[in-house]
């Protein structure tokens, strides 16, 4: 029985099994797989033993090979069955939680919410990135295995431990082992939908240079009283340096920092404005209503094809209750950069650290530390696999899934194709408002569960 | 027998005394009196009735009278014994202690560290502000009463709880109970020494505005890859605001603000000029080298008699380890400014607080809170009491007592002048080394000791 002839049975399948394939699911979200965080280690450990112990049911051989970092599970099949040979990738870490008093219910606790009308969500860390997402791709094989006896391609599992931490370790993991995983496609299901009725295929990522900067002056924190007005204040020299990033209309004043940024061709940049993505839509949902980027740009092309700069974090003096008349002698930022076109990661790294050096001054020290170098990367929009797969969530959704540009970044499938030689086909069911990153990060109960038949789908056409 | 005629046997049981003296100290600064953290209230209560205990022990009736804060501690004499009517303040609380990790022994065990060639120095919080401090004069108290069986004038004592965290319970108390403090003259010993060598009467105070910042962007934490270019980033309009309060001069751009700044005659600058205060005297024990303030003033210009601006903390987005590609729903600062001459807190205030909001774009919103305002305070050069304090000091240190205008705030002082009408004393023995608001804050065992024995001078002075 091919998969096509299949796959009738195989939705059904995974209607009826929708429960136990929640089940398996909240198992997962219940590990608490904080990768950045070093206290989290055996947790992510635990989290790569139970994606292993899944695969085997998969039939597939599973083992967990150790990185720099975390260790990446993967899933071989027994022998060829002849079809095209993917590659699947997802991630089994997650973000952080703080902050903690945000989330409604504990964050690895996870559970259903109706929101009525029908609406149902799944909340607790990793629901939709990446534990929901992969999962849908894991319960399609599984009623595969269950309805034919076999999966219906060739298909190798790769799911790793460091996504949400720069993916450092899998990078070196996949140089070392690239003939092993030269196959002729990757699938990777970290991705949105264009809305919640439109599905969409995701042909562009956003790179990404990820940098800790830590500004020290004083070898000791002062009194303002007895030393303000002559010691070097290192919030202000940091603030001064940061604020200089932008100029009044959000364009990046750092020199070279847009070489390689490309123009959108006509036609594209035509197609994205027909999608008319509102601010009111967009931004509405998080409670702001004006695009925030560079002026005279479109906001689609603000968070897909145009790059970015952000300040996540920023700590220096005394942060607790009241007053504290201190000057501190150490102040940090992390900032990122999110990369486009051909800019190169490491030159903007580089004209970065360059731009804050020469805002400190002789008086204070500044150190960097590096979280992140990954390239953007541009995908063809009309091979064979990409004109099937839209089909296939066209026959599913009942919208015609558009292609769209992603502004975040994912940094391996950069390396799959510079490395491997392959492409890759990027589907996924996050919403907007899934609050990826966020306290009571969701993943609607539609996306997980017509995301397993999406998959079910494309596995098929591409068998086929 | 006169106080002057006591003092030779008040000198000498203070030396012989100098070991309890120590004992009682020690035990005062084991109280965790961070008055700031409400978590620390009863431990302010402790402080309190410490020190009320103590009073009692010189004959004074000690009570601990309620305020909107922490309690104030009031001594009096049973009955007027003739001479001049003093009113002696300090305060028993304490700066918050972080870092913590940053102090060589924990900050309320204190001990005495031997630096080598006969320099000895109490470490602790509180060591030297203001609890080393005000015990001096209460250990010069002490010995009167031991030598004569009274205290060599008529002397009221007043120590409060929230110095640290800008004396707002004090002001009102203070208002509230005017005519029972409307004295002849406050005794104040919370500020300096010139030099290890050379005493000070301070002259001048700066005063102080202190503010938190709160600006708040989208309502929910973003993933800077979907929000990235669209979103507001509260930690850059932040930074922005801030990085544009100073110029590249040094001078504060803030609208107004120099109102009321006095330039000083050209006699008392001289005599500044003439103290040569050195950056490398000043700024290199703490590991600088470079006077940070104004373009074109005096390094003593910078700490004592020109308005400044600091960022005593600032914190948003994501601070520990590693990566988050996050974008902060909101980021805080707090804001402190020093001010001289005429300058109006409270215009100062409106000023900033305009000046962040014009900086503040629609979609974000700013909240203030404010953690003190108090105008700047100038006292006469040449008083008689101030006559009789240096020569009393320059008795007991061998070196002429100099002048000079503090860059610190005592708030209270402005209002005994003000509300009050009565001029302040402010004679104190802390070092610019004592590392006060920081971590191993320390007082030097020569400034406890003959601070006692300089205060036992001028009570004698006075009365005579």
């Amino acid at each position: 029985m091919t998969p096509t002839d299949a796959l009738p049975k195989v939705l059904d399948r995974i209607d009826a099994d929708l429960d136990n394939s929640l089940a398996r699911l909240f198992d997962f979200l219940k590990i608490q797989s904080i990768s950045t965080d070093p206290a989290y280690a055996d947790q992510c450990k635990s989290a790569a033993a139970f994606v292993a112990r899944d695969l085997e049911t998969l039939g597939l051989k599973a083992e967990m090979r150790p990185t720099s970092g975390h260790p990446v599970v993967i899933g071989k099949p027994e022998k060829p069955n002849g079809g095209p040979r993917v590659l699947f990738y997802g991630h089994y870490d997650v973000q952080p939680v703080d902050p903690l008093d945000l989330w409604q219910t504990p964050p690895f606790d996870p559970r259903i919410e109706d929101l009525g009308n029908g609406r149902k969500i799944i909340v607790a860390r990793g629901a939709c990135d990446d534990k929901g997402q992969l999962m849908t791709f894991l319960e399609a094989c599984r009623a595969y295995k269950a309805v034919t006896g076999t999966l219906p391609l060739d298909i190798t599992v790769m799911i790793e431990g460091e996504e949400e931490c720069g993916s450092k370790g899998l990078f070196s993991f996949v140089k070392e082992n690239a003939d092993e995983f030269k196959l002729d496609m990757a699938l990777v299901c970290d991705t949105a939908m264009w809305s919640p009725t439109t599905p969409m295929v995701t042909t562009s990522l956003r790179g990404l240079v990820y940098e800790d900067v830590t500004v020290t002056a004083a070898d000791r924190d002062l009194h303002s009283g007895l030393f303000g007005g002559a010691a070097q204040n290192p919030i202000r020299v940091l603030t001064k340096a940061l604020a200089a990033i932008h100029d009044d209309d959000g364009r990046i004043t750092i020199p070279g920092f847009y070489d390689g940024v490309p123009e959108l061709p006509d036609d594209i940049k035509a197609d994205l404005k027909a999608l008319n993505l509102t601010a009111e839509e967009f931004l509405g949902q998080i409670g702001l209503s004006i695009p925030a980027g560079e002026k005279g740009r479109l906001l689609i092309e603000m968070i897909s094809t145009r790059p970015t700069c952000d300040i996540n974090g920023i700590i220096g003096g005394y942060t607790g209750e009241g007053a504290k008349t201190v000057i501190a002698s150490q102040a940090k930022a992390k900032v990122s950069f999110r990369l486009v076109g051909d800019q190169d990661p490491v030159k903007v790294q580089q004209a970065f650290r360059d731009f804050i050096r020469a805002r400190i001054p002789a008086d204070c020290k500044v150190e960097f530390e590096n979280h992140g170098l990954a390239p953007a990367l541009q995908l063809p929009f009309d091979s064979p696999a990409i004109v099937k797969t839209r089909k296939a969530l066209q026959d599913e959704w009942g919208h015609k899934a558009v292609t769209v540009g992603a502004g975040g970044s994912i940094p391996i499938v950069g390396d799959f194709k510079r490395v491997l030689g392959m492409d890759s086909l990027m589907v996924g069911f996050a919403l907007d408002d899934d609050r990826v990153h966020s306290p009571n990060e969701k993943y609607d109960l539609t996306s997980f569960h017509k995301g397993t038949r999406s998959w079910a789908r494309i596995l098929a056409a591409l068998a086929g």
